[in-house]
């Protein structure tokens, strides 16, 4: 049984579609979550935009106890005060954020983390005009948040990032350290080198936007769900694993690189992109595609067994 | 219930892995196998080398139906005679190949289907000094090729490529079909562009391997099992689709690729990943680790659900 004294108290800073996912999580593993928002508007939406993502946690996350208290902040004060872990999800502005560290800073307690989801900026984009820089860390989740299990983190201070992944395994995430900061983080930074090629074979006309899709899904991207890429060709070399791969073919390998393509995102290939993803789609909008990826999510989470990299 | 004439005369040549995986995957389908290798150990060895893939499609597909007949055969001729798809996986050498072709052309019907698993040969590579080129296709397998359902099938003759995707769908595969042919297919493009960044992370000292390798596995890897690339920045745009995250994104993804890394697998680089690797393993050896892989595959494929992708 978890103690109360376990609980962490964790605000959330913007209540859109990332800090309702992390507040989704943060109350259903038991924290006292507090969400302060600057629009009241997204305050009074709150309380209905969490009900998805509870039931999807109730689903894939059943003994996580009882949940933790939700409270709806008018005041920045009142979110931060006595909070162990800060979650800032504000929009992806150096301006905007800065601003809103000058007025978190003063109020927050001097060992919490000031943890921002910020997807496209780095700690070192983020990190001046703090009194006490050590006191921020990037802490990226992948969407959706609260199915996704990865939180990207990097900061200087050893110690505070090591409470804060203490917290995020509390929530049921997966940790994974930078050694330095670095735009993309980890994933996004894969993500884009894999869409890079995704893009050039479409724009070279080797196959069709659907083609791809469905060989990544049915091919690597399933494999990578289980095992990491560079795993991947520790099992791919034989009795003589990583080693031998790159013994033997580590030069293919870099003649392959050097033929992967460089696109370019002109109005063909958007073109392209566009009618390719209405394909898929099928009519779907959005909002139902999301359902189904959610659903998708949900089961490959149930099923999740130990794995090389799981 | 399945009619015997609908099931397929499947010639596996070569049951070095590969063979093995794809005689098991259209035994358990029903399929009637003949395998032939040059190597009469190979042979002997088959039926033992069979237990554990058939096994782990019996948990997979548990609903496929009474196993077809497997006969192990002394000759060429008679693994390919009536055959209408014969699986090549002989060793990745042109000339090999070629010289296999040679023989296997002139006792193959006139509409069988000769299909390359090749990996790293093209059908450009392949077809010269066939008498009907028509009569070949790459199809290359995802390892191991009885549990990944993906099969890349590129060939010019429109209608063979469609009467081997029917069997391969047949044997529970996905095909997807190329449009040109290309070095690495889609997956292996897809595989290599990804594992380039990887590297250059290791190389750049951004993150450690198993920070890579776990990001990938509990970040994009995980969702890249249920969503294809395209389709995850067509849900990535909000409302507006791919078309809203071009017009918004499409110039910071430009800039994005611009910045990612080329880097060389010199020797500080190898022994990094070496040194990686054998941290994530843990002790544990090649063939426990892939036992451990294929027991996560499995559990991933019998989880699966409708999703934008699958």
């Amino acid at each position: 049984m978890r103690q109360a004294d376990q609980r962490p108290t964790i605000a959330i800073l913007g209540a859109g579609l990332i800090g309702v996912g992390w507040a989704a999580l943060f109350q259903h593993h038991g924290a006292d979550v507090r969400v302060w928002d600057p629009e009241s508007e997204a305050l009074v939406a709150l309380p209905a935009r969490l009900k998805a993502p509870l039931a999807q946690l109730a689903q894939v996350a059943p003994d996580a106890g009882p949940a933790g208290r939700l409270t709806v902040c008018d005041t920045l004060a009142e979110a931060v005060a006595g909070a162990a872990l800060i979650q800032e999800n504000a929009p992806e502005s150096i301006a905007v954020k800065h601003a809103l560290y000058g007025e978190v800073e003063p109020l927050m307690d001097t060992d919490a983390i000031l943890a921002s989801s910020t997807s496209a900026l780095t700690w070192s984009d983020l990190s001046p005009g703090l009194n006490d820089p050590a006191r921020l860390i990037t802490a990226h989740p992948f969407n959706p948040p609260h199915l996704v299990p990865l939180v990207e983190i990097y900061g200087p201070d050893d110690a505070r990032v090591a409470r804060a992944e203490a917290i995020y395994r509390f929530a049921g995430r997966v940790p994974v350290r930078l050694k330095k900061d670095a735009t993309g983080h980890i994933a996004n930074r894969l993500a884009s080198a894999l869409w890079r090629e995704a893009v050039f074979m479409v724009q070279d006309g080797i196959a069709d936007v659907e083609a791809i899709d469905a060989a990544l899904v049915n091919g690597p991207g399933l494999r990578w769900s289980v095992l990491g890429a560079h795993m991947a060709y520790h099992l791919g070399g034989g009795a003589g694993g990583m080693e031998g791969y790159l013994a033997h073919l580590g030069p293919s390998q870099e003649r392959r690189w050097a033929a992967l393509g460089a696109p370019t995102l002109g109005e063909d290939v958007q073109a392209a992109l566009v009618a390719g993803v209405a394909r898929e789609a099928a009519g779907r909008d959005i909002a139902q595609l999301e359902a189904i990826r959610d659903a998708a999510l949900i089961a490959a989470l149930k099923a999740r067994k130990e794995a090389p990299n799981v």
